[in-house]
């Protein structure tokens, strides 16, 4: 018998208490903020099917139910400090519990994010992580202050989640190295925590994002909460190392559309270059610029020549309705 | 084409900006606590046919998930600040988009309660909200305080929703009125928040928590976490209106095990009673004493006259695995 109450204390009770004032097997959990610190807070759904197949490997998928909120505190420049999980499961199998669990926390212990409550459940397997940062006030990293002339910047890569996706749907042929390279970047992202802190504090990015439905759709964001137009060079386009030995055609559209990145894109004054490179160095996060934002509403995109691409472009959504 | 974003500005976004510093449709919604406030956060997972039936009305349904949410922050004596709600749901209905979001609206708007930020995505129908409230540092309920000699409280009446159930089910002929009567205790749970803050304010209670899952099987956890044991006269349990004219031996079940029941049950010295009821009065809830806090381990249940009661008690539990 395992009811749900030696579940939770099994497989998700930690044996260190931690920061909470009170955690898990309570009413609620009490947290005490930082003295004069904001609270950011981000929530995530993921859905079997939907956002990883079924039969997913478990540990992987506590990584990234917790890397896609990490990556949304780390967007804003916060610093993480506890979440909630609610997971809903068809039946408590303890293999998976154990998985999952383990995945689960060897990314929050990095992170010393600490689990202090939660919600379990027998249902269609679902996710959903609430996560809580701490920032100063007034230097949270918003989609909303991008200005004309800002060079547009990206980190580390992009598009290697997307070509795993391809292998995995047999869209086109792809060696089995390139594959087993590209499947780590979508199964095991890993949130830009630092750099987010480093341009957070020190006030270097006017806007920030994390790029979790593709390049173009997540830089409409910004480009629409800021009032302002883009152009972004696609060959300037940082390719994961999977992707780039691909044809020119996937290595562009994938880069400007793939899904599953988590990467930042942020926007900054052109006179911060040394230092936004600086703080991707302390952060050992590579870092690349790919355009500039201008006046004129629209993302134009361009080749490394300045000629127009058009990738029949359209962000990643959840929902279309007739 | 009703598009993610669509759907989340047409039902879920307000036109009033609330208290958050930052709302729905950046990375993080980004909130400053209350000056030497403590955060009491929880999550709850509702799952279709596991917490509610497929077919639910829309309208109710919003209203219950987050009643049983701000019942936790009752449940802890603090007062609720805001929410993030997550959604997933098999396709985009508008009109059970906004059934479900005039429910939960209606009841936030009840308590000052901000959403300020989810997620949606399509998937089979789970609607999972972490609410957030504030309370005085030291002054939150646990259910680790109880002491030998306490009375133990139950706020308004048990087992209607219990007594809905068994209509839903046919488990035994139920007149309409009352069967319709009950439903509305079922449907529309009303958190018991003004009694919860006056507790937790005036340092009224020893332990506390919100019966969900049936007094039995939640007075239990009080007593495992405090190390204590209890007698519950079964017959001063409060049945509500409708459970009240069943007969006795469903009464007493449903009261003592019926969940859904979303009332506080605590504990506290009999020398604050006056003191009690007028908090109770003050909140404009019914209070009724059940029992008495013993040192010996074990819940004994007793009738009117003292004589031991067999529910075969067993609180409901999600998971049982072989």
């Amino acid at each position: 018998m395992l009811s749900e109450f030696d579940l939770i204390k099994q497989y998700f009770v930690r044996p260190q208490p931690g920061r909470a004032t009170l955690g898990i097997g309570d009413d609620c959990a009490l947290l005490t903020p930082s003295a004069g610190a904001q609270l950011a807070i981000s929530t995530d759904m993921l859905v079997e099917n939907r956002h990883f197949f079924a039969g997913a490997d478990a540990r992987c998928l506590g990584h990234k139910a917790l890397a896609v909120n990490l990556s949304d505190l780390a967007a804003m420049g916060a610093t993480p400090v506890a979440f909630t999980l609610a997971l809903a499961i068809p039946k408590a199998d303890r293999d998976w519990l154990k998985g999952f669990s383990s995945g689960l926390f060897e990314l929050a212990d990095l992170y010393g994010c600490e689990l202090i409550g939660g919600d379990t459940t027998r249902g269609p397997l679902n996710i959903c992580i609430t996560v809580f940062g701490e920032l100063a006030p007034g230097h949270g990293l918003r989609r909303s202050g991008a200005l004309p002339g800002d060079d547009i910047w990206v980190s580390g890569t992009l598009g290697d989640a997307r070509l795993a996706l391809a292998g995995l749907r047999d869209e086109f042929p792809i060696d089995q190295e390139s594959l087993a390279l590209a499947s780590l970047r979508m199964h095991l992202p890993d949130p830009r925590i630092a750099l987010g802190r480093a341009l957070a504090a020190r006030s270097l990015a006017h806007a920030a994002l994390d790029i979790s439905d593709g390049l173009v759709g997540d830089l409409g964001h910004i480009l629409e909460a800021s009032g302002v137009g883009a152009t972004v060079n696609v060959d300037a386009l940082p390719a994961g190392p999977a992707l780039a030995a691909q044809e020119t055609a996937i290595r562009r559209q994938f880069c400007a559309q793939g899904g599953d990145d988590y990467e930042l894109c942020f926007t900054a004054n052109p006179s911060l270059r040394e230092a936004i490179l600086a703080a991707g160095s302390a952060s050992n996060t590579p870092l690349t610029r790919v355009g500039t934002i201008e006046s004129g509403a629209g993302l134009r995109l361009v080749d490394g020549a300045g000629a127009a691409v058009d990738l029949d472009a359209a962000g990643f959504d959840h929902f279309t309705l007739p």
